[in-house]
């Protein structure tokens, strides 16, 4: 219902005047692919839902289509366009800056694109980050490669600071690929570039291995992502199985969203206990994970269980205190909470497990895109560059029912895509698991 | 445009009167995701095709949405269900089988469920197959197995011996996993079954690696299939810079459609060259596929060329009566053919080549699933048996702008889909490679 | 020098008088690579050895050849065998199971195969574990999967509650896959039941990830753990690279010896410290790994560290008192250990890295074989058996100077196979990396 | 017997008089790994075979172990050095390169190391190949890249040129990375370069993914063709298991030598029928292959068949004059052959039979190398730069027992290494097939 209503209006920087360089004789079959910004796509598909906004007189929202546009606002033998990669490394980096790379250089004829180092540090003189050079050569076979090679950072830096080195380096369009906060930012860098009266396009590539951008259906890498996880799923279950009493214990990227820790469960259905931050569960008690894991043991000899990151975290809510030998905060981890616990649980009732932990984040987040993530990679560079190039501002590249899209940064800021607790998904992943409501009454 | 005015009502064997057993204590937290059949999801979601729908009083075509429902027709305890893989293998075959009796015996608590051996055959006791008893602890484990338990075979049977063996069996749901041909007889038993009156519902799952199933967007295997097909691609694209004037040839699936060489093409981008049946080529002549390619050997000094199976067929439209030394009509395949005629053009001008000829299609269609198509067909699977068990007949259970759906099968039969010469996929292969329009003129 | 006088007798347990099986007409061809007693493999082949051996009148020592010998000492018809798997999982737990299997009873007849559960503990009633009646069956499909389909376990059990176990059962010949421990386990066996007059034989397959079973030049699982340790290198390299001053720091297997890490290092070369038990490191002082981590970080930017799990235990020497909140002792976990000295290093410096730690141990060990062990583990199985119905006991079946080979039990207890400082392995990983002394003087 | 005879004396170019550069303060860790010309490894290490020898006061021949030497012949800051790859290429190539130029520059202090470009084409000005500057810059992230990086070429070049070439670029050592072919030319080549007084050692490294060079234990890329190979096997499996009388038929390479065929078959146990051209074998006739193979489809319902490539040659001995229409002689290809013959047999039975056929090869040969070949070809490459350095020539670098060694050139012309029928290999084969003899009587 709320989907009816959102304002998806696209801000521009000014207006597309310049024919694009599609329409000349050696692009003209790709002229024919040119989208109108008139056309869209409605954000909500479902009858009913329509029916009754009709009947409310509310407009169904639709978000513009993304693509190629008959006019565009730079001129590309003159245009100078940066690009950014922010926070963790995530699958994919690469082919959308090699995609960027190539739609500007071989389509548009852009010669002059930097690529900023180490995220927004690279904006910031006192760093000293040099600018890289970005050119097909240089970018031409890192398909097939993990990280960025502009490398990357996590944390934020001043705004003014970054506009400053923008208006130094002349730069037309800015491409940000990164997550939440990293959108923020973009989103100030876009105010302050309005205030400023500068003609800098600000195009932003949600990156979230997590797949939780709010109106953003799918994010790169997520399907990598849980393509490795279902390994690390398999190599859980096998130790489980391998010992008396056998338990696999497996953490799996999620702050706040757990699609990973349940797609994957869905891929590799060993799993017997799937915990995300979405849905409520105790451990101790009758019905919580600890009571229904030693049933399950008892009862099958072995289990599985999946923890997202960010599952469980009311169990830390009065951790904030405990500080390691070094004094350095500890780490609200659930994994590592999980197996000391798991571990204590059984040791007090004197039941002999095994229990195995593994975490394999570090090994996912660094891979190369696979293939289905590739290709979608190459639509949401090109796209961004269609976008930026047209004097399109505040955006992201979006998916959404199967297209790829704008999308405002105001509508996602602040909000997050979270697994429905009894939507298709979830319902599923409780009916293959079978693991119940975790829950005292 | 086309695609609000479908028919997109679904025919059912008897009132679903049945309470399901989904709403039983155990399973309390699956029935809140009960889905309605009033509930449908829009087929086309362009705003301006609906504009111009609705001035012209025309419906918006919707697509019932799959999932379980609160009433079902079928009495699960006394309930037979038989299940057949046919045509050619296509990795998820094992998936699904597995997802229709995980969810039939644990979710409904169906416990006769048989699997039809080696394809349509199976039916007719000419053959002498014995058919399976299938239950949990058989198909536990063959989520990694690539082919099909039940096998599978080609070619049409006759469809009154089909009923015959069901009536006999006493079977209250058929599934059928199977392409083109399958879905077709599928057609024609439930016209068969619902002439004699009995109350068998026909469910079908659209199994074509190609992809190419009309007003279904996703088949399963395709994702895996595109996955291994870089990975020749890859190949062909280091033989071809291995050696002075390489030349990578691959032949993919795709008689009819060429999404499996499109979609490759933009993972793997090494490709110069995507022939498909969709969109004519001519080989000789200034603007053909060899004159090209000798203008990119001349440049670059390799090249690779992706052809679809079903490319290029109007080179073959006189080869109907060659005939090998055995007698046998010679194979019209386009990739031993542009082997042939590639280095027949470069002996003839004396220029040395180097050509290296892939053909990795059964090392594809044996492929058990990646984990993004396992996942995929669980939820087919399981829509399955929701449909099945609800007393809906002759439907597909197809995927539509990102919600699996039922598909009527009349809608789907002698169409098909087919990239669209002037779309986002193909533009972009055309981009990509730089290819051109490979026409004379 | 040793290797010349060392004692290579095998014990037997009866002579062997049945002509064997191979020699019938189906086999006949099997029969022509019978294999001698008396001939041997010399354990030592370089020739300045062997030459001063022979002036001091020394022996050169041989190996027996594994392999099918015309006399066997057991009726295959009558004979029963066992076979059990201890410690830890390792890739080709299952491939040595099935090779047993069908090499005793395709090759030999042998119909009564029994697979101990869970390890030792599958001898001792008071656990309740079931035997495994074990044939082609049940073992042919696997090959591809992880883990021992026997499950296995830890820790020591009564020597004579397993040979009382064994005399109930009437077993002939007993097959004990595992590490040192169930080595000398296998050992003391064998010298019990030759106590109690009884006729079985002991045949051991050493099971060590690390590769570290002295005489013993290759162990199963070694190869497929190198493959997988190279991913989680790469993986590091790639996060290490993406940040400033960022460090990979991977913890791979190898309790007493590094030759995990020292391959994985040759293997995915972007290692620059490699840390091993065998080889002394300091940690502190200017020549220690700190402070040329800090170098490297200045010079280069980045750094990815290696450590073998037994790598540095002088730095736990007074560690054994520390214990956590719920009283165990602390691991000595070398990962952890330098994940929190490394970050306090630079740290307390006021130099930000970015620090990413990998412990990929249990996505390891639980793989199946790759084709390369899968091979050498199917050798393993059929020489076990070829050795056991012989009647040959207390023995490993190992591998040496590229030869299956007998090895007296006694030969490899107590002692281990450890990475030489100046070998040429190690001498190559200095090389590689570049690291130095990582002494003070 | 015949080992302990040969003559592995290895000829040098001159007296190696300049100490190693690796005695030096910051590689003083390495000199400990020095190896003497005095020492040597048995080629037989079958003591019943020294035995003999000895008696009959024959010398027990040794290889010269492969390794740095304390004392050097040419002074790196003068040396040039090129390196070519000719011929297939194979797993691995590019990690020899890699090797090669970093042992040059980091060790040896060698500046000046060329590539030439596209095999001994390179040598030659007519084809107008650039040479390239290789450094540690350009080789150091080609470890997981396929192929190799130098192009290659097949076919004889003029010796005389080629030396003459050598001269002109006044080169000191010469790496050649070749199969049979090109080992008979650098044969050749350091013959002229003897007769014209040059001082310029040839190094050879042995490339045959086939694994048949004479005296040469392992040879690189072998290993990863294997375990790709299986992939092949499997999909085969799957795909006759799929279908009523289904036939898997892959063609493997090995056009001498069967050592893929025979090692893949062990490591993915589903085959039924292994040919190789090492042993003799029947189609037609009451033992031949097709016999065999119908009762196997009448027993069990499908079968699987590998051939290499070079197996069955004694049927196309009268085969020479078949043309294909453009007037090519029609290529002895076993595969398609088998293909067309197994259809026709059952064809003219009426036998239905379903027959997949896979050909691998160039998805094969393309591949990067493995872990296990990454580190055994960083070795041959590093022991190549020592021999080459120290003035030894006219050797290749191989492995034997073990260990690397230098093996003359001379010892492996002509010959070549073959799977051994009787031998552990093949009786194994045979065992695990169950493919009997294959032949007629």
């Amino acid at each position: 219902m709320e989907l009816n209503s959102v304002d998806t209006k696209i801000q521009t920087i000014g207006e597309a005047k310049i024919s694009s360089p599609l329409l000349d004789e050696r692009s003209a079959v790709l002229a024919q692919s040119f989208v109108s910004d008139d056309d869209g796509i409605l954000l909500n598909l479902r009858l009913n839902d329509i029916h009754k906004a009709r009947e409310e007189g509310q407009p169904s929202a639709t978000f513009e289509l993304a693509g190629p546009r008959e006019n565009i606002f730079f001129d590309p033998s003159k245009l100078r366009c940066a690009m950014v990669t922010c926070g963790g490394l995530c699958p994919g980096l690469n082919d959308i800056i090699r995609s960027i790379v190539l739609t500007l250089h071989y389509l548009y004829g852009v010669r002059n694109i930097y690529g900023i180092k180490y995220g927004l540090q690279g904006f910031i003189p006192g760093y000293g980050h040099d600018v890289i050079d970005l050119n097909p050569g240089l970018v031409g076979n890192i398909l097939n490669v993990g990280g960025s090679i502009l490398g990357s950072s996590r944390g934020a830096q001043d705004i003014g600071e970054i506009v400053d080195s923008m208006e130094r380096m002349n730069i037309g369009i800015l491409f940000m690929i990164g997550g939440d906060g990293t959108l923020m930012a973009a989103s100030k860098i876009a105010d302050s570039i309005a205030e400023r009266g500068l003609k800098i396009s600000v195009i932003g590539i949600p990156k979230t291995i997590d797949n939780d951008i709010y109106l953003v259906a799918r994010s790169f890498g997520f399907d990598t992502a849980v393509e490795v996880a279902t390994q690390a799923i398999r190599a859980a279950h096998i130790e489980a199985e391998g010992y008396p009493n056998g338990i696999g214990l497996i953490k799996l990227m999620g702050r706040h969203s757990g699609f990973i820790a349940a797609t994957a469960t869905l891929a590799q259905q060993d799993v017997n206990f799937t915990l995300i931050p979405e849905v409520d569960f105790d451990l101790e008690g009758p019905g919580g994970v600890f009571s229904t894991l030693e049933k399950r043991l008892a009862a099958r000899g072995h289990a599985v269980i999946v923890a997202a990151e960010g599952a469980g975290q009311k169990y830390f809510e009065d951790a904030g205190s405990e500080r390691d030998a070094s004094g350095n905060i500890k780490l609200k981890d659930i994994g590592l909470f999980l197996r000391n616990k798991i571990n204590t649980y059984f040791n007090d009732k004197g039941i002999d497990v095994s229990l195995k932990y593994i975490d394999p984040s570090y090994m996912i987040r660094s891979l190369p895109a696979n293939p289905n993530d590739s290709v979608f990679c190459g639509f949401l560079g090109r796209d961004a560059v269609h976008a930026g190039i047209t004097g399109k501002t505040k955006l992201l590249i979006g998916h959404w029912n199967n297209n790829f899209v704008h999308v405002p940064m105001s509508l996602t800021a602040g909000k997050r895509k979270r697994v429905v607790p009894y939507g298709k998904l979830w319902s599923t992943v409780i009916e293959t698991t079978g693991q119940g409501s975790l829950k005292n009454n």
